[in-house]
């Protein structure tokens, strides 16, 4: 995390483009004529994103969905991507994986347009980058413009795929919707760009609900408060819904929900749970069942 | 190759989109408004693109090098790229990388808009992926134009990457004209620009001049012959000029120089050297002083 931070921290000095949004939100913003380009990119890394027994279906599936979120989070229309593939030595894996891929995209109307192919050393962990364009016509909401007074909301329950990573790693047979969650993430694109121009702060959910919440804050100057931790049916019967299930679902990534605010007495044009608020200050707080709740020293995932 | 060939083969079946130009050309086109935006991807690996011991400010030089060399030879402008970065474990290698990425990219006024950044596993080779964006308002030549009649040209002399590699082996605290040449390629940007609205085809020096031509003849169904190998002073000093220097030559890459062919009559804009012409028919003939060549098995470099 610290060498993380220290590079971005020397990139964001070199980096004045305004377009690129100080490198504060999920994607690049490019005027060009009449339209915006919403940029974004996500690097996968073998046994760093992704289990190496995974199935390489579900690997390229959620390569295109974890870019198409970002996307989603914009309200931005998908307009073309660009592949860095690392080939595996195994032309089964690899045309299964584009396979995988290719359904994201194609649910999506998302065109690869090309890209570049590498062999990487014997030995070597691969990695996959995609790199992904939309088109944003009217407002491209940031993470940074949470007012207070402002009501926060996701668009679905969250820790499920966490669940169905523990349950992926113990056997990488398992099934079911947990497991589905993880491996094969619905990016909200439709709710997205009919949310885009209302919110007053939009991101998705990668790396968990608090982390994510306290990135919104800090972006927006503002403090949040959590009060719900939505948890699906599916989780609540795996696993109950005791205050640490709540807990490690708020800590949980990989989720792909968006997490937006609204100004009080405006109603979500979409289906969306309605989770805290937003209020003057600083930093995040989280209750569970009525009670403030000490926050975890990691928050969630940082990668 | 043979893997690639399959994968692109495999990818070439999927890619219905007619901006992927059927992913034969150097770069995607997208039709966005009234300008289309041209793509361009590239991947570099350590230990297959560039040496380990390669100083990080050339590898990084070189990393946005070879994408603005795509979009030179389609004429277009850069307007924003995006960098997938592997984390060295190293803040100083990584200042370095970033500082020679940002000289060659302000050269070109090419804003870095975003990205992502990983780490990978211990062991593992680093790779890193930038994909540039650049605009075109005119035509955006492809590799696939070239008319029998035409003159074949380049934008500078060819061979002196090729050897500035064998000299960084030799030593890496080589230096000089052939080794710079090696580490830090300068893009035809200007050329591009001004060669696109006249060109039947054009494309960039990545490979080598035997198999890149080989390539332009394929795309465009026609045959080139090369009578003419430019040499530089640097490679003639050091290499002399034999049979043997001017095969080398044509089959070392990374000369980053653009090959284009022009209507015969129509002098180019740019300083260009003639180095053959197109006939109909098919493939690659090689002169050298006079002499037809028997074509090395491998023209150039693959990968």
């Amino acid at each position: 995390m610290s060498d993380e931070y220290e590079f971005l921290t020397l990139l964001r000095s070199r980096i004045v483009h305004d377009g690129a949004r100080g490198l504060m939100d999920d994607v690049a913003v490019l005027p060009l004529g009449e339209t915006r380009l919403v940029l974004t990119s996500d690097t996968i890394v073998e046994g760093v994103h992704y289990l190496p027994a995974d199935p390489p279906a579900d690997i390229g599936w959620k390569l295109a969905a974890v870019n198409l979120s970002d996307l989603a989070a914009k309200g931005a229309r998908p307009v073309g991507c660009m592949l860095n593939y690392a080939l595996s030595g195994d032309a089964a894996w690899d045309a299964a994986f584009l396979g995988g891929l290719h359904d994201m995209l194609d649910r999506h109307a998302m065109p690869l347009l090309g890209g570049d192919t590498v062999k990487m050393p014997a030995g070597s962990a691969r990695s996959y980058s995609l790199t992904a364009m939309g088109e944003s016509r009217g407002v491209v909401p940031s993470r940074a413009g949470a007012q207070a007074g402002d009501r926060l909301y996701v668009t679905g329950p969250v820790g499920d795929a966490g669940i169905g990573l523990d349950l992926a790693r113990a056997d990488p047979a398992a099934s079911g919707p947990l497991v589905d969650a993880y491996r094969r993430p619905r990016p909200r694109l439709s709710e997205g760009m009919l949310l885009a121009p209302v919110v007053s702060a939009m991101m998705d959910l990668s790396d968990g609900l608090l982390i994510d919440a306290a990135r919104m804050a800090q972006a927006s100057q503002v403090a949040i408060t959590i009060d719900h931790v939505p948890l699906s049916p599916a989780l609540e019967k795996a696993r109950g819904a005791s205050t640490a299930v709540q807990m490690a679902a708020a800590r949980a990534g990989d989720d792909y929900e968006l997490l937006f605010t609204l100004p009080r007495g405006v109603a979500p044009p979409v289906r969306a749970i309605p989770i805290g608020h937003v209020s003057s200050g600083a930093g995040l707080t989280l209750m569970i069942d009525g009670a403030a709740m000490p926050l975890p020293e990691r928050l969630g995932w940082e990668h």
